[in-house]
C-alpha cells in the first residue's frame, strides 16, 4: 500500500527549491540557508481531534498540517517542509490516505511547504495522523513564550470561541500575518491559541514570570461562540467560550505599548492581502502574578485559565 | 498529563550545543551549520511493531528512536535532534510515557541527539509512537538509494534474519559505522534493512535502474535465523530468513569494487571501537535488471524480493 501511495504522491508533489532530496530514500534533505531549523510536531487522532465518521478526510488532512503551521507562525517562523506519518485503519487505507493528502497538498502549496517525506502504516486501530513541520526564522530572534514584561500589551488576531462548529477543521493558519509582523515589529513573546485563549496566554505568563490583566469587553468573540451560547441556553456565555474553547488557532502576541499601538494601525493588516487580519489589544502584562480580568474600569477579578488539557 | 510529563522531561534532558531553544514554546530551534537538514519520520504501533502486553516500554522507546537513527545512518548523516509524538492509552498514561522516555533518553545521549520537543496525547486506542529525527550530512554528498552502477559491489554490515527473537527491539543503529564510512569512502547508494535484505536491496535496484547478483553462500546469517529454522522444522531455511525477515537494521551499501575491497580491510571497522562492524561483500550490481542469486559459481536463479510490505 505504501509503495502505491508513494507512486501516487510523487506525481502530485511539486518540486521545491529547498527540497534537495525528496521522497524515495531513507530520509529527505532540506536546505536551510539560515542555519536554523524551527521544528514542531503534532499528532491528531480520530475520536479526539476529529470524527472520521462525520467529516471528510480532506478536512482532516488540512487540519493536521494547519496546526503545525500555526505553531511555526507562533514562533515567527516561515514554514519550509513537512513530514507526514499516517497510521491508517486497514480497510480502504489507500483511498483514505489519498483523501488526507488532498487536504494536505493544497495547504502545503499555498504556503510553499515541501512535503519532504513520511511514513505510512496500516493497523486495526483508528486513524492517527502525525505531522512534523520544519521552518526557518525570518528575523534574528524567534518568538517564544518567555519574554513578556510588565507594561507590555497583549495583542490577538481574529476572534475566539465556538471553533468546534467548523473553524477547528477549516482554519487558515496565520502564517502570512505572523511573517509580516516578525519582519516589521519587535514581539516580546507569542503563542497560538490551540488549547484556549486564557490557558495559552497563561503559558506565556508562566514562562515569562509575570501576570496579566484582561479588558474583558475587548475580547473578540466569534459569531460561532454566540451561536453556541444561544443554542444551549443554560450553558457558558459567549465570553466564557472565547476564553476557554480553544482551537481558534489565532495568535497571541506581547509587544511594548507603543509597538502594539503601531501594530493596530498597520496598513498591511488592515488591507485585503494574504497577511490581512484584525488585531486588537485585549489587556496588558502586569508584575502581579496570575490572570485577572475586569470590565471597563471595574475591579479586577481573578480568571481561572481554562481550555483543553492534554 | 502533558504538562506534568514536560516538567519531568525538562529535568532529565541535558543541554545540547545545537539546541538553541528546547521544550517550552510552540516549536524548538535547532542549529544546523551545514545549512542542510536530513529528516525522517517513523511511527511504531502497538500490535504491529511491538506487543506492549509482552515487552517493557523502555525497549519500545529505544526502538522508536533507533529506527529513525538507522534511517539517518543509511543516508550517511549525523543525528542532531528528534521530536517525539506519543499517542498513549488513557490508563496510566504518565508512567507509560516516562518508561518510553527511559528508553529514548539513553539512546539519544549515546548518539548526542537533542530531544527538541514533542506532542503527548491520550486516547482510547493503543499506543502509537511517532518520532522524527533530524540530522546533518557529514560529507558533501548524502547517500541515497539511487546511484548504484553495474560492476559495483554490494556490502552489508552485520548479520541477517530472525530479528524478531530480540534484535528488532534492542539493536543499536549503525550510526558510528555509517559516519566513519561516510567520512572515508565514496558510497554510490545505501539503505538500511528494515523491511528485509532482499526487499530493501531491491529498492536500491529500482531507484538505480539496475539489477544485482548475490553470492548466496556469502549472506551473513544470524544465529537467531538458525535458531528459528531449527525450532520450526518445516519452516523457512536460515538463508530464506536472512533474505526476507527484516528489521535487521543493518546497512546495505553500494561501492565500486576497489572501494568495497578497501572497506573490508578497514582497521577501524575491524577494531573494537564504537564504529566496529563486520562488513562483507555479498554480490555485485549488474546491468541485467532484477535480483538474482547463485551459490558459488552456479547458475544464477531469480530471487523474489521478500520482506515486510507496509
Amino acid at each position: 500500500m505504501e509503495a502505491e501511495l508513494i507512486r501516487w504522491l510523487r506525481s502530485r508533489i511539486p518540486a521545491h527549491p529547498q527540497l534537495s532530496l525528496g521522497i524515495g530514500s531513507d530520509a529527505a534533505v532540506v536546505s536551510l540557508p539560515s542555519q536554523r531549523a524551527v521544528v514542531t510536531t503534532d499528532a491528531l487522532m480520530d475520536g479526539t481531534d476529529f470524527l472520521l465518521s462525520e467529516v471528510d478526510p480532506v478536512r482532516v488532512g488540512h487540519k493536521a498540517l494547519a496546526v503545525n503551521l500555526s505553531d511555526l507562525a507562533a514562533m515567527g517562523a516561515k514554514p519550509v517542509a513537512a513530514l507526514v506519518a499516517l497510521t491508517l485503519p486497514r480497510a480502504n487505507a489507500l483511498p483514505l490516505a489519498q483523501r488526507l493528502y488532498e487536504g494536505i497538498l493544497p495547504l502545503a502549496e499555498r504556503f510553499k511547504v515541501a512535503i519532504a517525506g513520511g511514513d505510512t502504516n496500516t493497523w486495526d486501530g483508528p486513524l492517527v495522523i502525525s505531522i512534523t513541520a520544519i521552518g526557518e526564522p525570518v528575523a534574528e530572534r524567534v518568538w517564544t513564550r518567555a519574554g513578556a514584561r510588565p507594561g507590555d500589551h497583549i495583542v490577538v488576531t481574529g476572534e475566539f470561541g465556538g471553533s468546534i462548529l467548523s473553524k477547528h477543521l477549516d482554519f487558515i493558519p496565520r502564517v502570512d500575518t505572523a511573517l509580516h509582523i516578525a519582519a516589521h515589529y519587535r514581539v516580546h513573546a507569542a503563542t497560538d491559541v490551540s488549547d484556549g485563549l486564557s490557558l495559552d496566554l497563561n503559558h506565556i505568563l508562566e514562562e515569562s514570570n509575570c501576570g496579566a490583566l484582561l479588558n474583558l469587553e475587548r475580547i473578540p468573540i466569534a459569531m460561532a461562540a454566540r451561536e453556541m451560547a444561544d443554542r444551549e441556553k443554560n450553558s457558558r456565555t459567549p465570553l466564557d467560550r472565547a476564553l476557554g474553547d480553544g482551537e481558534d488557532f489565532e495568535l497571541v502576541m506581547i509587544l511594548s505599548a507603543p509597538e502594539a499601538d503601531r501594530l493596530c494601525e498597520d496598513p498591511v493588516l488592515r488591507g485585503d492581502g494574504e497577511a490581512a487580519a484584525s488585531v486588537r489589544i485585549i489587556g496588558r502584562i502586569t508584575e502581579r502574578r496570575g490572570l485577572w480580568g475586569r470590565v471597563e474600569e471595574g475591579t479586577p477579578e481573578p480568571l481561572v485559565p481554562r481550555g483543553y488539557e492534554h
